[in-house]
């Protein structure tokens, strides 16, 4: 045991309890990817390196790590090791429907490394006739039941999932429209609300973060420890009358919410 | 067991697998939660409720709804059974900062029950020299170690945690201001950098989804199954330089984080 701190020793405090070994190691490694120490896709030492360090068996090496994996911060790939969970954090940016241009060139600068250079969309849609759930119903404020139209889509890249967004509408508005048609929409949803007479100028985001549904861990093919946002997208025109309501589901390892804002009160 | 169906019939097939009693009953009551149809703070029926209408046995139902509890959508109240879990959703409005008014009269019919009536707000706030994270120095376009300012609070309602801001600014433009004290600066710190020399005319928020970590289940004394939102602001002068990065903790099952768009192309 020369040289080695033994299991007994080390234990810190915390506020009172000791803290076991464990979760000091998880601590740790947790510390060092939270800050960005330790990037993405960065491989941990080894079981036996770990151990070693810290002079402790490497059975407590493992249950420190198995914390992160499933906090969602490292994956295991057998027979390579562990490896800091890479977050692909995909610019998602609600404010991309309403206009052409970031507000500032910051956006580019600080997300170069995320341009889909190579990656390779797509999506299914399919359009049906549902009865608003409470959450949908009081957005379009109708009566929950009230037959709405939904247009479900799942995006893709590269052929895996990456996110879900179903948009509902009165169905007055839009069925005689191509919104009923199962397929993308060239001049975009919004540009037919429009041309229906039904302008948005504006939109209300909410988003909720929740632990996904055994539905959405299905359809997302989500691991352990992922939470998902919950993005709804309430679109008005202008007397204030509600014609849209998106419901985007967001995985939490693979996507940023991004949004810009002009200050309207400057500080001068 | 007449009238009743029995637990081997009892089993529904999801894309060609069996699925057990537990998590169809799981299912079941989540669809309603998550729609609305269930509210928060509603009692569910009794184990026994539950099991005579599945026909199945009470630790069938347990099971199912101890999935409900790791999801953080079910809590237990000891002995009057089990309840929805009441999501306060607190409206956290990141443009509240920088203007007065909401776009859009929405705003309040939608949220009208959220008003803070009645409850207590408080706060704690700590500054202190800190090395900037990679996370932070990214933003504030420093060398990750580089010492800055840090304020950090946490606010309470009601006595209990309810969420965590810190924000960190470069020492050499705060250095002789009242940033620097532990005290809540009523003009605000915004207006304070403004004074400085420094009057921020836009912001980019960015909301990042994870599990919490330790040291932020502790001090926001988190239940299971309760994801964060972590939400960065960073705040840039006239000339693109950044002045200030907030980092805000929020926990999903007490806020909805709240943005109002005017759309900047119009569809007519």
């Amino acid at each position: 045991m020369f040289g080695r701190v033994s299991e007994t020793q080390n234990v810190e405090t915390f506020r009172g309890r000791s803290v076991p070994a464990y979760q000091r190691i998880a601590t740790a490694i947790r510390d060092k990817i939270v800050s960005g120490e330790l990037a993405g896709g960065e491989q941990l030492p080894t079981e036996l390196e770990l151990a070693e360090q810290w002079g402790v068996a490497r059975q407590t090496v493992r249950n420190g790590i198995a914390v992160l994996v499933s906090e969602g911060l490292v994956v295991a790939k057998r027979p390579l090791g562990h490896f800091v969970r890479k977050r692909e954090n995909m610019l998602y940016r609600p404010q991309g429907e309403s206009r052409d241009q970031p507000v500032s060139p910051e956006m580019d600068r600080f997300y170069q490394q995320i341009t889909e250079e190579g990656r390779v969309p797509s999506q299914t849609i399919d359009v049906s006739l549902v009865q608003a759930t409470p959450d949908i119903a009081q957005r379009l404020r109708v009566d929950p039941g009230t037959v709405v139209v939904a247009r479900r889509r799942v995006r893709y890249i590269n052929g895996e999932p990456i996110n879900i967004n179903d948009s509902h509408f009165p169905l007055d508005i839009v069925k005689d429209s191509e919104v009923m048609l199962p397929a993308d929409v060239a001049r975009g949803t919004n540009q037919v609300l429009a041309d229906l007479g039904y302008p948005q100028d504006r939109a209300i985001d909410e988003i909720y973060t929740r632990m996904p549904t055994p539905e959405q861990i299905h359809r997302l093919g989500l691991g352990p420890g992922t939470p998902v946002a919950v993005h709804y997208v309430t679109g008005y025109v202008a007397d204030g009358t509600p014609v849209r309501c998106t419901v985007n589901v967001l995985p939490s390892d693979q996507h940023v919410i991004v949004f810009e804002r002009k200050f309207e009160r400057t500080w001068s």
